[in-house]
């Protein structure tokens, strides 16, 4: 089963525009079937009662895929927004070991010691979470725009202590997403001590939510086995396999519910996709700049700039499974998405 | 005006459960009223509409002094959630410089270069928030269990870039809080580059979100005027000036909007208020223990332990101008707070 969020043309009050509308999505076809309001007003609140409603919405999910619903609507006639357009809960771990090693190097810095044994992750912005196709909106190209392609498991509610063991049940859903990163702003933030703040802007979100069973078999280990593919301004840029994932969703789980429980409605990521085999390429501009350093002595990548277009995908028997990020950045003030109520 | 958000006796719904009840507060006469449910659902459906739900509660608030409201509840009749139960976007800043200089000089490590020109900031868990006499449940004593009294406030939709001196229309309610935090978890986030996450476990709130116009003379250059109490076990703990607040809200908010919108129902904190003065005490174990340090070579305070009590207040003209935060430390397992379905 394949969900997404789609905007309201006309919402008749602020609750129904920061839902939002919750929809069953048959790509195949490339229809989509509202989900009715009384089955759940959207899938933040789905997620709190998820053992009631989803094999409601997967009733609904069937009545589309065998064309047996009666209201549907084409792709062409929605506008997409993040599955969940916000969260009370945001966390992204760090759990491709290349990737830390790279950017570490990249800035200077020694990979903590503990490595191996302890995820790195930290709390970013929940709210607002951009649609697939939304412009990112940075003040400066001065800052060292980048972009970073993960995968992403949404949660429903997670005690606190939970092992590894008693963690895949909470992944209900598998998100694809491009954490914007700002590089220049980052090694005085890390040096501050209080971790990223400014460097991680509002990530962006592939537009289906796709539970583990629909994935297959490219769902193993509590890891996603597909490769992650990027195209910066239609070049292809990368596509490392993010089955290579050191720490599992399980084990990211267990190291973020240590000291908290987690809120259904909890987006959990994975961090850079990135392989020790250079020549799959990367997920991000940080590394390919870092990897030109180390065989040439400097970066000749750019940052992004402006007008600069990331798309971002997965595929499965040569079909998008998440459907695609295709992502413009652009100049803050120039867009009208730099508030979130303008957003929506 | 003051706020406050009580649990709902027999929520019908996950959605009225999540919510809670948004009443009016008369502290005078120890009374709330409910805010009918066609003002505004909820405090932070409210915050995203202000400028038509403020005059709305206004009138339910002046009903409700007069004696003229219909159906009021007896404070005894109320369990007092966090004013925001959750939120997707709770940030807390360090603008008390003697409390920087303190803490770091106990991890062993330098305030940083740009103390007095760039404020810290970290984004931190949303949900749950915990109500004021809510359980702190703790792993282990072993984690280095503390208190840390705050103020906070709550901001509407904040666009990206906004400077301080338009920042400060965007204070809604002021809000009293304790951060609890895990000290001995910390030193080694800090070490591993990006920042607190399990040193800063769910914080707490006092019951009453108040406006700024009702704080009177004890709202100033954007920073709250009164002395921050805490009473630890019964016995008086500390009284430092929040007026001492070296960045005011107004800066922290030019900070934090730097390369993010931030979202209407925003928590902002102070971090822990702290004087140069030592002799008012402090606001947080750390401060204290580091004190010790200088003056003894070692500390003699030892961090909190289950069953231990803080109590957290601010008065104003010999009154409780928030309610007070009141909470016992008790071991995880042997509490029902411990998810956050268990505990709204």
């Amino acid at each position: 089963m394949k969900l997404a969020t789609i905007r309201l043309d006309a919402p008749d009050s602020v609750t129904r525009r920061l839902r939002g509308r919750l929809v069953v999505v048959d790509d195949d076809q490339g229809t989509v079937a509202e989900v009715p309001e009384d089955i759940t007003p959207d899938l933040w609140t789905a997620l709190h009662e998820w053992d009631r409603v989803e094999p409601e919405l997967r009733k609904t999910d069937a009545r589309l895929k065998a064309g047996d619903h009666k209201k549907t609507r084409a792709f062409d006639d929605c506008r997409f927004l993040a599955p969940l357009p916000r969260t009370t809960s945001w966390l992204d771990g760090s759990a491709f070991i290349q990737h830390i090693i790279l950017v570490r190097k990249a800035r200077g810095a020694e990979p903590p010691e503990d490595l191996r044994t302890v995820p790195l992750m930290y709390q970013g912005v929940g709210d607002p979470l951009l649609g697939p196709t939304d412009d990112i909106p940075v003040t400066s190209e001065d800052y060292g725009i980048d972009f970073e392609a993960e995968v992403a498991v949404v949660l429903d509610d997670v005690p606190m202590g939970t092992k590894p063991a008693d963690a895949e049940k909470h992944i209900k859903l598998v998100l694809l997403m491009n954490d914007v990163s700002l590089r220049k702003l980052i090694p005085r933030e890390l040096k501050a001590g209080f971790g990223f703040f400014h460097g991680k802007p509002p990530s962006s979100f592939a537009p289906y939510a796709v539970t583990p069973d629909a994935l297959g078999s490219a769902w193993k280990d509590g890891r996603v086995q597909l490769e992650m593919n990027s195209e910066l301004n239609g070049e292809p840029f990368g596509h490392p396999h993010a089955g290579e994932m050191y720490f599992s969703f399980p084990q990211l789980i267990e190291h973020a519910a240590k000291t908290r429980p987690l809120p259904a409605g909890t987006i959990l990521g994975s961090g850079t996709v990135s392989n020790e085999d250079e020549s799959v390429g990367s997920s991000c501009l940080a590394e390919k700049r870092m990897l030109e350093t180390i065989k040439d002595g400097k970066p000749t990548t750019e940052f992004m700039r402006f007008g600069d277009r990331i798309r971002i995908w997965m595929e499965k028997d040569g079909k998008s499974v998440f459907g695609d990020i295709d992502q413009k950045v652009v100049q803050a003030g120039a867009t009208a998405t730099v508030t979130t109520a303008g957003r929506a």
